[in-house]
């Protein structure tokens, strides 16, 4: 039996992020009580469903012991047992807040169902209470991210946790479309988003770049449209059945009109002007479009999604409907006649046209539709539900219309922005404060979008995690949770653990640098990829002419968006721990000297020559103001103009990467210019 | 075409591993003839098979065009163009050395089939002439460790390889019984064995602690003898054929008549004392072992071979045999009484009898026998293999008396014993160089063992690889190739190459250190297990009190064998190279402090803390030493041998760990001492 607990420690939300001992959870829980004591997590460790159960809970209660014998390489051979009730940890399904009466066991999640759970841990067991399964699921990933070393070994700490999320829908857009990704990179970001409790995959199916979904009535699409990389059918019921497991809302997306030209190579009788097309390698809006005019265009669509309907259990279904930018409607006398007749203004009246036909179509089968902000449109049907890139105000005019909406501006993971910025911006934010409750209400959550012009299965891990966790704790957690020092502390810690549920974003990164040293030791190019960090789309797609083809496999695909280290060495540079300092400026004063030799006769080497030289007069320049600090002489004043002026050129990017070490020196530099001027 | 190669540089065998820009070959070709050039490997490389070719052969070349592609981080889109003439790698099976006359594509791999190859590079384009698809999967591999990266991208050195293996038996067993090792566990490991030309997986699939085959025959034999882990029989149809598609023969062991407590569980009527038994937890010989002298034996086993002899396509058939304490059969009386009526004298009289029975059963359905050393016995047919765990004098005497033979000791991966140790165990030496060439003959080869007492799913790649390599070498190289620093360079090299193939020797040290370090960031842990290196089976039994549900998740599980670092630190302190080494010194003297608030409160971490402010001992020491050795001056007499004292303490394994980041502060004060006795 569990025992009431001494509560010692409440802690609230943004109130707990100052504790250090607190647990590393992420996203922070609506409400936590810590208490004293711990349960132990050893050999013994079991887990049952004790109230509510079916086929899907007990496949995640078989894979949570999995996953906690994993994460602490305990075997862990009695871990389900037959009596439920001699459980460490015990599941009740149904039970919180007074939604005994809802059906906990649904098929399939849904958009807004109760995803609320207690969980309280005492030394002498564990009690998960939950509304729905889905609820459960959320409660299971909390314990696993309480599970750590103590000092009597592998525990969890006696607590109390309440929680709910603020938002129903939160979810990770990944484009498998510019670069392909097997199943096998879905199967594992699907697991890492049910660890920081993402429950919507938008699959973003097709693009310019390639059609990714096996039709088998218009099997040209992925015949001609993919280079032979696709998802059959079987794989796609497979995702969407994995998905459900987890407790993750499968949305696909089908962009139409424009970014279609992959459909185009198979079915250019759909495009608005003639063919022949090819598969899109460049990246950028491309000029291919359906034809809006055509009824045979809309006929192909029927029967399209009378398929693909079949596979998607979710009522929700993505058209895109981004980016057309009307040339071949512009070009086209027979289009342009179609829209005088109908009265359809230019680009836009097309489109809207399109979208009201596709709208039925879609409703035909059972489906509301769902599309970028352009398809914004008073005559749009008040059930669409608009995702927004553009941000907040488009975003609040859509609800104020009545529409719901999701936000995505501010959530492109492929800008590579630091954490901090995603987790800076709330759906409920700037332009939607003004709203009424009831309007706001409409803002379902928001959606972190990984388009994929520059990552690969190899790199897209490391590209969503442990970044989409921020943006994760935006849509669940409380909206006063803002500390960003919190957050980073934390994300650190679930970064950690996420390496357990299978994502491969710290693991790629040693064999991408051993790549690079052509088999020889790699420490020195590790400590120059540690000093730095990897720049996204926007500088990418000015830096060189890139294409699909164009390998991912340099420097800066290793590299990280944001340095661990250099965030360590920040916070050494503001608290003047001279000594973790010293130690790293020795280290990067002397890495050049190790680094060159492996440059040498190494093409993907060769063009970091100038920033490993930097990075050692990097070292060179802290450890010379570490001197002056210590010394507490002030430095020349031309002196500090210089360094000041070298660092500012250092923080250039190069080699679409920033020396982010120049950073912590800077700060180091600034105290010493402040000291200056006392 | 291939232009005829202008051949400036002839390396041969050994003789070539004395040059530092010989390709990272291992093992190491017979005959290796370097040209100035290189060949592009691009976005437009591809291979194809321009002679005999068969299923095995073209799933090979898509396996290995995937291959080079993960490798380079390169897409491939053309990889496998249906114009074969055109591909940049050319195949062709069977064409060399008269071996035309060859079947080249047998279903299966075979004992002493025609494994040579020829590999030609020239900077157009690449040819691979082959005897046999086996011998092919050679040659691929070779051309795949020869990518890397060079002065224009990625590319393959202009070469001229002539290859074939000194010994036919080349194998590395894994026992899966003492630890369970799933399915996929297997599968990249034989994806690592394909890599080093290793060609058979000798599989100890049954001991005390676990019977890890499904029997239909005798279901309660995994029923009750395997936790729930165990492989079905289309798991192992599934390991057969993808270790035949990589050129690998399988070998099943069922080890009897000791060594059986696992199939006592559920049939204690095999047993020679009444049961009943449980599976054991213990590690060390049970005493539970078959009844040799009841018919029913006999008829169980006779049905069990039929069923599990279809399931093994491969002629030889491992029924272990060691290891019997006798203790059962002295106890009972009905069995002593046997053996008097037969004059089978004691335990050993009794086993030839049953090993007698046993071989007559499997001949019955096709299989030559296998056994360890113990069943060497006169009245053994002359098939019979023997795999000898005592020693080559054991080898060699049965070879003498007309037995075939595998050598494994020297080989036994977990020892932990260093790669040079096994690279300096050859089958043919000691004893073996009596022997006459016919008798020589009758040496197969060799197998690596890895028994999985302290060994798990999650921590058995790095106890088999890279060292496994060494021993691939061993086997398959001329004898001369012995130099063991050539050794471990090219070693080094290729254990990064073979994380391509999937296996996790390098990427399980990160997660695991990032585990004991509680979700902090583990920098000054992993400074800690770079200088150590974990110890084997001796000292681990010796150390605490171990069984089958002893988690092993601890630091010595991370700890790798053989530290890198370490060596290139001996090597740099032979060298005198004071800069790198004040730099590593720097850093251990240092990371005690950082060390030890990781330690607080973590069981896990906790009994390391003396090993901790030991490093830091040693850097300081170092640093001392080299202050000694710059400024010429000799150290005081008592503080050297103060110091070496302390080293000799410091080399004592603690924690099952050996701190080798002693060696070279060692190396650094003998040569202080020898200075100053000068």
């Amino acid at each position: 039996m569990l025992r009431p607990l001494l509560v010692l420690t409440v802690v609230w939300g943004a109130a707990q992020t100052t504790r250090a001992a607190a647990p590393a959870l992420m996203p922070l829980p609506v409400m936590v009580e810590t208490a004293p004591g711990r349960l132990a997590v050893d050999g013994s460790f079991s887990v049952a469903a004790t109230g509510y159960s079916d086929v899907r809970l007990e496949s995640a209660l078989d894979r949570f012991a999995a996953r906690v014998s994993r994460q602490t390489g305990i075997p862990m051979l009695a871990a389900r047992p037959r009596d439920a009730s001699r459980a460490t940890l015990r599941v009740e399904c149904a039970g919180v807040r007074g939604a005994l009466g809802a059906r906990p066991g649904a098929e399939d999640p849904s958009l807004g169902e109760d995803e609320s759970y207690q969980l309280d841990v005492a030394p002498d067991g564990a009690r998960l209470r939950a509304a729905t399964v889905d609820a459960a699921l959320h409660g299971l990933q909390t314990f696993a991210q309480l599970v750590v070393p103590g000092p009597e070994g592998f525990q969890v700490p006696a607590i109390h946790i309440e929680d709910r999320p603020r938002f129903p829908w939160r979810g990770l857009m990944l484009d498998v479309s510019r670069h392909w990704m097997p199943v096998e990179v879905v199967e594992r970001n699907l697991d890492a988003m049910a660890a920081v409790k993402l429950n919507v995959f938008h699959w973003h199916l097709s693009d310019d770049q390639g059609f990714r979904a096996e039709s088998r009535r218009f099997p040209r699409l992925q015949q001609f449209g993919s280079d032979g990389d696709f998802y059959t059918q079987a794989e796609i019921r497979h995702v969407v059945a994995y998905a459900r497991d987890r407790g993750i809302r499968v949305v696909p997306e089908f962009d139409m009109p424009g970014h279609t030209t992959s459909w185009l190579v198979g079915y250019p009788e759909l495009a608005s002007a003639p063919g022949p097309y090819g598969i899109g390698r460049t990246w950028g809006v491309y000029d291919g479009a359906m034809d809006p005019t055509r009824e045979e265009t809309y006929e192909f669509l029927d029967a399209f999604f009378a398929e693909m309907t079949q596979l998607f259990p979710d009522p929700y279904f993505h058209i895109g409907g981004d980016e057309v930018n009307g040339r071949q409607w512009d070009q086209s006398p027979s289009i342009q006649a179609f829209a005088r007749e109908h009265k359809l203004e230019g680009t836009r009246g097309l489109q809207v046209y399109f979208n009201q036909r596709i709208q039925k179509l879609l409703h035909k089968y059972g489906k509301t539709m769902v599309g970028w902000d352009e398809v914004l449109h008073p005559d749009l049907p008040a059930d669409t539900v608009v995702q927004s890139w553009s941000g907040q105000a488009s975003l609040a005019e859509a609800a104020s219309k009545g529409y719901r909406g999701i936000l995505s501006a501010g959530y492109y993971l492929d800008h590579l922005s630091p954490a901090s910025y995603h987790y800076g911006i709330d759906p409920l934010a700037d332009a939607a404060q003004k709203l009424t409750p009831e309007e706001a209400s409409r803002i379902l959550g928001g959606e972190a979008c990984m388009w994929a012009e520059y990552a690969s299965a190899e790199t897209v891990d490391s590209r969503i995690w442990p970044r989409a966790a921020a943006i994760a704790e935006r849509l669940w957690s409380p909206r006063e949770t803002t500390d960003a020092d919190s957050m980073y502390a934390r994300m650190e810690a679930v970064s950690r653990v996420l390496e357990w549920t299978g994502v491969e974003h710290r693991s790629n990164y040693g064999p991408m640098l051993r790549r690079l040293a052509a088999g020889r030791p790699a420490e020195p190019l590790r400590v120059l990829a540690d000093a730095c960090e990897a720049q996204g789309l926007g500088p990418r797609s000015r830096a060189m002419k890139y294409t699909s083809l164009v390998p991912l496999n340099r420097f800066v695909d290793a590299v990280r968006p944001e340095s661990e280290s250099v965030r360590a060495l920040e916070q050494a540079a503001s608290k003047l721990d001279i000594t973790l300092l010293r130690q790293q400026f020795t280290r990067w004063a002397a890495n050049d000297a190790r680094f060159e030799p492996l440059a040498e006769n190494n093409a993907l080497l060769e063009e970091l020559k100038p920033l490993s030289r930097d990075l050692s007069a990097l070292g060179s320049m802290g450890l010379r103001i570490l001197t002056y600090l210590e010394s507490h002489r002030p430095a020349p004043k031309n002196w500090l103009s210089k360094q000041s002026q070298e660092l500012t050129r250092m923080l250039k990017p190069r080699n679409e990467v920033v020396l982010a070490g120049a950073r912590p020196v800077k700060i180091l530099l600034d105290e010493l210019a402040r000291r200056g001027r006392k």
